[in-house]
């Protein structure tokens, strides 16, 4: 019952409990922001039809920054992946134990599910029709071929989600890595997730992310969830290889 | 009248009233650059009416930069509130002494109403008619139902005002736990208030804040003033919430 | 000839002709980058008539971005103020000897005359009619009545003027003392401005800096160059307000 | 084969080949973000005709955030050049040995074509005529008069790359200066290209480097191949002017 008899400056590592708390709150922080930005923001144009929407750019500013604030909130809790292809990728890096791989998962689905529902219960107390339409509109879901934003091939969608979730693990195993400089790490993550976005919302609506994909198909109606494996297995597939290729490629062979 | 007796390297803690100071300049601030540049820059067409104005991406970096900005300048000194929802979640989490928050709170309702009444004398000198539409179109005031920026209702915007002021204090008490990199706060805090605007203008005009709302309300008219009630409420209740969820859930019992 | 008989591991403080060296380019900088993005890119609409221009936040971003890299470039040196009014407000407050303010001064209007000159050049070689409709809208100047943006009256700018430029120095002198977290200050300097821009480019085009005033009003044309005046009064009076308000407010009185 | 005999807590430095794959990683970065959101996202008009697209300010964005991100991710382990010019002046102003320059520029300009070889993949498989598009606009090439995105004449073009990019080296080499605050220069370095960008995407289409002009070039047909020297030149020059002036501009004669 007391703490007298720990050490009175080292805290205790967090449980898993805390752990799997932390990447709820993260993955559910992502989904609101990015999915719910795009929801409510993206076009909003006015009565003179000036647009005051924040466009792509805001909705690449939402991602990112959801990101680079959940690492500070709580990424000394968990490492901050809020994303399972993150988990993916720091697990076959050597970065966190396996064993651990499954849990982050469960926990970063329920997350970006809970942040979805709260996106879609906050559109149905909207104007008439918003909430139809934003479903009808894939209730920013991401796509290929006739659902890609910009009508963009299945492999063309491949390419990008497996290069671009590459590109973001081998920045994440870099900038969390002893020699980077300590605590730039979130805010070189986050922007990562924004670049990224700048680049491929046209393409894909952009994901990177199988927890995101899965929180925003579930809304978005049967045509899109069809199509969410593709979510699934890209963002895995370029994990996978930057996780494999970061040692070699960057650190040398293991000694 | 000599400090020489004092500790050489160690300054005296702020006293009460310094604190005080920070809080009335951070919230003047706060409500100077977030209503100022909605009321000012968010939609200005020019002659050929391509819109130059800084639309609602504009709108939530400036409330977030004051937060950001407002932070690194005064935090030191108090904290870096700004806002009554905050000092209520940082009593509640046992991060402030409960006697503080009373002068804390009319500290911050002050601040706001010195920055909305430099917004309204700027924009009396405005060309004919500007201050009086900025009255009218309620002086960038939070609001529901009809005076929802895009007709959300009386549910939607009690949902995401306290959800998302929750999620704001949650990076509050997160990123300045003693475990998150230090300095960094600032940045984490006031980005979590960009991203919270992104995602809400459209619903509710982004409260998370009585202190903003009261701020805007009063030159808003009766109609917007009306319903401040509920951007003091929420954010209020959302801030209670993380308080007393924050510890159980990130820190683990208290020993 | 021989550095060896310095103490090897504390460097020489610099120089005065490398302090205004570090302000020259500063300066330069700032009204390059700021000016520079008002003259070529804010309003830039393609074939399709889609504005691709970076409307006022680009313009505020670029403005903020100068200083924010500025200072990490060579505030290490002169202490990166590239503004008369900063360095009013900074030697008012104590932080600069005041013999240091005047060459300051100048070396802060040289670099400025030098970005402008460097814009208008290169506008030169812009297609037909381009510098003569920059110089005829007033080639980026501040302005009030006619030539404020938004058409606001001399007292609206003077106000505007005052109260931000006083704010700007408040933020600096506070995330520069030496109880803010090190290594941040330029990041909260420069966002600052950008803040400034976001709220008061419709009101005065933004000035907070008689050397940007300047600078830019020698290009600008006549009627614009009447109005500089203001530009810079205006925020000297804010700089010292604040620089005579920090210590009081914010660090008790002087032992 | 055993680690145990080296130093336990100083790790070897990088080798030659780590080096360079941090530079084509870096450089594969910068071209597939900067030309990627060109090209993918800039312009993106929805059925009602507003402009969802991320604009001069979103690819301003995008450039500068590789090389911040870039930084944070692999800085530590080559410098985090990712242009060429970079590379002349780091090497003119003495931080990096001459020795290790034509190694860098054949790794930069690997990166950088398959950065803009990934975007051109990927533009194949989007929708009808939209990789012919693409190509026809020149690819976000760099050009100087009717290739210049604003009509600006091979002189101006000329002075803008010129003068800019001895701005970027003179960020470059004063944020990464032992008196400059830690950690901070990816952060200033990437978002001066940011800066550099919002003022002559108009102008030039921004190069400051050549290995992203020569990686859009080839994909951007014969007629902005043809004026790629200037885009090779230029940097190289304002490169070279910056690595010499800065020492004896900020730093003082060798002693």
């Amino acid at each position: 019952m007391s703490a007298k008899s720990s050490a009175p400056s080292a805290p205790p590592p967090p449980t898993m409990g805390r752990k799997l708390a932390a990447e709820v709150f993260g993955t559910f922080l992502l989904v609101l922001g990015g999915v719910g930005t795009a929801v409510f923001a993206a076009n909003f144009p006015d009565a003179e039809n000036n647009s005051l929407g924040v466009g792509f750019v805001g909705v690449a500013l939402a991602f990112g920054l959801t990101v680079l604030v959940g690492i500070y909130a709580v990424g000394h809790i968990s490492g901050g992946h809020f994303n399972p292809a993150v988990t993916l990728g720091a697990a076959v890096a050597g970065r966190i134990p396996w064993k651990d791989a499954p849990s982050y998962w469960v926990a970063q689905i329920i997350g970006g599910v809970l942040g979805s529902t709260v996106v879609y219960v906050i559109a149905v107390g909207g104007p008439d029709g918003f909430a139809t339409n934003a479903v009808a509109g894939g209730f920013a879901s991401n796509g290929f071929g006739e659902h890609s934003p910009g009508g963009f091939s299945l492999v063309s969608v491949l390419i990008a989600e497996i290069v671009l979730t590459a590109v973001f693990l081998f920045v994440i195993l870099g900038a969390t890595s002893n020699r980077a400089p300590a605590g730039f790490a979130g805010l070189a993550i986050g922007l990562t997730l924004t670049l990224i976005h700048l680049i491929s919302i046209p393409i894909s609506n952009t994901s990177v992310n199988p927890a995101r994909s899965i929180a925003a198909a579930i809304y978005g109606g049967p045509d899109v969830l069809a199509q969410v494996w593709l979510f699934i297995l890209a963002p895995l597939v370029g994990a996978l290889i930057a996780g494999v290729a970061y040692r070699p490629l960057f650190e040398g062979r293991k000694p």
